[in-house]
């Protein structure tokens, strides 16, 4: 196979992309175009017949702006994306959307484009690679054995998270973790001499990665560059690739001006006479490299083949494991899980933290694929799975991972592990941490994976570590995200419901917010269903005067608050509502049978609460929230120095009603 | 002086403080106990008896859980901060909370807590005193010549903020910038080897940096290596200081559990007997150590007095130059920057983004100490001071920051920058990566900063990135944010009030949010008043049926719909609410003058909605929003495929109106 000759071809497909949507980013593709075409064609372990093929190499273009090369190889090589749907890029509905979305392009590992994320996805992939290695592989067959690919530019590696997940894959010795960084030091606003001049290579070496620097316009430099990563078992490995930006283009080569406009007609018939390519022609794929598609497919095929064979064998040899093969990656979840939900007895307190730890634990034991850890803070968000090993650089068989203080590393990792496709995961830190993390959360629920976020600590009631550790907006901030469903249990019981809830997800995130603080454990009235998200906690025993809508700890404040206002004379119903998105999907007959729309209603919310007058857009909704920081101080007094005690709420309660 | 003395009495007054509290941090205290007295009895250039001294050197403590060991240096060496304050250690409305918070204590510099941002802040700082000086030093005039300090530990250096804030520094070559790290190689979870290998010494070389290495409870080699450090001026530095956590304490002494919690009587005894001090007494401070604070704070006094001098002969040799130094540190405007506000003429169209960058450039000119920059992207978010020119390592005389593809960076740098007290500050970047610098943001809001952020392409009208680039949630959860002022403009007119609005704030940050698309500037009505953050912008013609309430490229939307339904017989109102915090904060009279309680009311945004109930909660509020991630396509396509034309928001309104 001529690779120089396909990578040509490349920057025809990507630049006739670019040029036909006039949007686009045609100087990533140009310029990675040989690294492409060698990874593609000749170092994948790959199927484009099949992309969902367990043992494939994984592969994942952080800088997701570039779509243009990955859907230009997916195509060449054979995967199902047509000439027409290059032809398609950026338009309404297409396979080839700007950025590469997971789900919407076969062979699309994951989603990228906000950058860096791609490297803690594939370190995510890494690892689960040596994980479902530790706990299937058998001597004699290595049934998972491949390598997880990232190409990376100058943005993603200026972003944090790479350096997060970056340590952690060094510390971890992903020695089948392979970067090869598009080193063209240009970015947006010009060279990275203006901003940009560390050594990228010695930082790797100093995360203890393996580093090589090639030319990356030359195939032979990269070809035995990746041979010698891929020879590195104990270290992950960095190949520094010199490129140039808009490789080919003749006056826009190594401009900025490259990186995200179209590089106009003339500069195109420019750039196909440069590389031999008709400059009449638009989306030129000639016969031979056309021809490749079934080559490449076919030798996929016949790998993947050996490999179901050896697969098939192993199985035979190890049924047991087979059938827990089976059930991860298909997702399945042990029926029994429920039991946990009668793990708590009414009247008993405990904070939903400790609950949640009692929790997972139990779940631990059903679900042997469920693995997390938390970003430095196990003890207090208590989401050690105890007895159950620990991820170690030698150890893969462990469940518990020390992600150390980087918490958005941690989501993108976490990502990468949910979309290997075999182990349910979680990630903890304290709920104000969230923020640290968002973009990460945000990229779990485009990409519908279930990642359960555990964030503790709740409230003001954190107390002394004072402002920045109290979280005011966070939990309503979280709940604006799309398709992630955020749990705020009331009490144990809840928290064990929102788990269970968590768990059975399968087409995005939860988070669970918990309290570091005792809460009791209320009882419920008879048929009380968790799994609409709301539900009357407490009925009225006098006509309904006021409802009194809560979530999390605030659940047993209202329900003091209640007793209060019931004692002088008026009817109160109490309304938990542990999940407001799932709440607002039910019928409005449910909704309102819960929430009546002509009766007062008084939300209570130790956080901002501006979200709370949509649970009844047409009653008379009032809220009690804070719109300000918090305080350092004993939780308790804190609480009631910014107004939330049970007397108080009552109070207010008591002045809607009767002015109704 | 003895300096080992010192420190041993700051680790008696540390473990006291958080046993008192029964709550904090009392390890890194002990175990950097002789940093912290060899910095503020030797070292640092400071006058406790004036914690504003312009020329001070700064120090910043981000591991702000350390807290204690803060505040006893702070009482020792004469601030205003007395030993009843320590005693009121992490109490209500104490001068001494559980993570320093800026303006609550003397001395305390910036607000540290949630990790990795005070490094960002020093880098910030270190930044404010070379520009500083570029414009106020003449020769023989020093004027401005101090250092940064920042001990900062092993939870600083995990975080992605520190590297980007660090290879920023490097790349900047703040020789004035020195770093202490605290490497008690422990963390909450346990010891470092279990997550955290790399090796820092080499990555900070990496970017550039001047490293030592030393041990931290040495006070010779302490003393030495930042005399190095200070001699090194084209380099930030960093001295490694090897440490053990919880130095003195007989038992916990290099554990984990010596990071937040109380080491208990026995312990804290153990430790007394220890380091010499005596067992029976509490917060004890030896007399001859007491003394210290008067000696330090005359030799602080008579630094400041001499530099005074320095300064009043600069003053006399530079009038014009001194006339500008009062103005910015007392932080005044110039009256004339109202004139942007009549840049643009009605009926021309313009997205506000580039709006934005012509009032920017125009404020420029007035507003000599504004200065900033973006996250790379520059050339969208229209951002760059023309003529200003850069901010580069050898000159800080330019305007212009490039700060990379480091958003969260940016924030903490934009913080201290402010914080340093000369200049105002932007930074910019499109709204979805908010998200990126999300903890930087809330800092700036709880310290009451006057940073501005510019957020662009603030809607799915960014079109063919697709959902990654396209915000849904984030203008609404920085609305959450409290004390962010969060400005959607609806056209130029309101985009150039934006920032006029925004740097007339003296007490919070503003983020303008804007778009990437054109937006005509519409006729407003007499009378109208932006600065209340919400206003007519077409009165109903016809009796009053219904209120369209939006806020940015919705009220052109709004106004055209508004059109469609007037045709139908139906009286209508259009508002724009440029800044609904503001507009929440006015009188009920000026807010139902603008939304009457008893109208219904359609609220319009293109991205979550939910929090637009609260605008007249006792009304019937309709939202039009979006409640799931866009889609890439050309703009007005994925708009429309979305549901939002004017002829769809026409028909929904004429529903609302006629079902009332």
């Amino acid at each position: 196979m001529d690779l120089q000759r396909i990578a040509h071809v490349v920057r025809g497909l990507s630049a006739d992309g670019v040029e036909k949507a006039k949007s686009g980013h045609p100087g990533l593709p140009l310029g990675c175009a040989e690294i492409g075409s060698v990874l593609f064609f000749d170092v994948l372990n790959h199927n484009p017949a099949n992309p969902n093929w367990a043992n494939r190499d994984r592969f994942i273009l952080s800088g997701g702006h570039g779509s243009m090369l990955l859907y230009s190889l997916l195509h060449l090589t054979g995967y199902d994306v047509s000439l027409d749907d290059l032809k398609s890029f950026r338009q309404l509905g297409s396979k080839t959307p700007g950025h590469p979305e997971y789900g919407d392009t076969p062979g699309v590992e994951t989603t990228t484009g906000p950058l860096g994320q791609g490297i803690g996805n594939a370190v995510g992939m890494a690892i689960g690679e040596r994980m479902a290695a530790a706990r299937f592989n058998r001597p004699g067959y290595e049934i998972v054995d491949h390598y997880t690919y990232v190409l990376a530019g100058d943005g993603d590696l200026m972003e944090g998270i790479s350096s997060e997940a970056s340590s952690f894959a060094g510390h971890l010795k992903l020695g089948k973790l392979i970067m090869i960084y598009d080193s063209n030091r240009i970015t947006i606003e010009g060279s990275t001499d203006i901003t940009f001049t560390e050594s990228v290579k010695d930082r790797y070496l100093a995360y203890g990665w393996h580093v090589q620097e090639v030319d990356g316009h030359n195939i032979t430099e990269l070809q035995q560059a990746i041979a010698e990563a891929q020879k590195v078992t104990d270290q992950p490995s960095l190949i520094v690739a010199r490129t140039q930006i808009a490789q080919g283009a003749p006056t826009k080569v190594g401009t900025a001006g490259a990186h995200g406009s179209p590089l106009g007609e003339e500069e195109i018939a420019g750039l196909k006479r440069a590389i031999g390519l008709p400059e009449d022609k638009h989306f030129y794929v000639p016969d031979d490299v056309q021809s490749l598609a079934q080559v490449v497919t076919e030798k996929g095929q016949k790998k993947e083949k050996e490999w179901e064979e050896r697969f098939a064998e192993w199985k035979k040899a190890h049924p047991d494991l087979a059938e827990q093969w089976d059930a991860w990656t298909n997702g399945e979840l042990p029926e029994d899980i429920d039991e946990v939900l009668t793990l708590f007895s009414e009247g008993t307190t405990i904070a939903t933290r400790a609950a949640s730890g009692q929790v997972l634990n139990a779940l631990a034991e059903k679900v042997e694929n469920l693995v997390g850890g938390s970003a430095d803070l196990a003890p207090s968000t208590i989401t050690y799975l105890e007895g159950k090993g620990d991820i170690r650089p030698t150890d893969f068989s462990g469940r518990n991972f020390n992600f150390g203080v980087r918490e958005h590393g941690m989501g993108s990792v976490l990502n990468g592990l949910s979309l290997y496709g075999m182990f349910r995961v979680f990630g903890a830190t304290f709920l104000v941490f969230s923020d640290y993390m968002r973009p990460a959360i945000r990229l779990s629920a485009l990409m519908k994976q279930p990642v359960v976020y555990v964030f503790t600590h709740d409230s003001i009631f954190v107390g002394e570590d004072g402002p920045t550790h109290q979280p005011i907006e966070q939990t309503e901030s979280l709940r604006l995200i799309p398709n992630l469903h955020v749990y705020r249990p009331a009490d144990a019981e809840e928290t064990a419901w929102s788990w269970v809830e968590a768990l059975r997800r399968t087409d995005g995130p939860s988070a669970l917010i918990l309290t570091r603080q005792g809460l009791p454990v209320s009882e419920k009235p008879a048929g009380w269903d968790f799994t609409k998200g709301g539900y009357i906690v407490k009925e009225e025993t006098k006509p309904l005067s006021i409802v009194l809508v809560a979530a999390g700890s605030e659940v047993s404040l209202a329900l003091d608050a209640a007793e209060l206002v019931e004692k002088e004379g008026l009817g109160v119903r109490v309304v938990s509502i542990p999940c407001r998105e799932v709440f607002l999907e039910q019928d409005e007959d449910y909704r309102s049978s819960v929430i009546p729309i002509d009766v007062p209603t008084l939300a209570i919310e130790l956080g901002v609460g501006s979200g709370w007058y949509s649970i009844n857009p047409k009653g008379n909704v009032s809220v009690c929230s804070l719109n300000r920081f918090g305080a350092s101080g004993p939780g308790k007094q804190v609480a009631e120095y910014l107004g939330f005690s049970a007397e108080k709420i009552a109070k207010r309660a008591l002045e809607i009603a009767q002015t109704k």
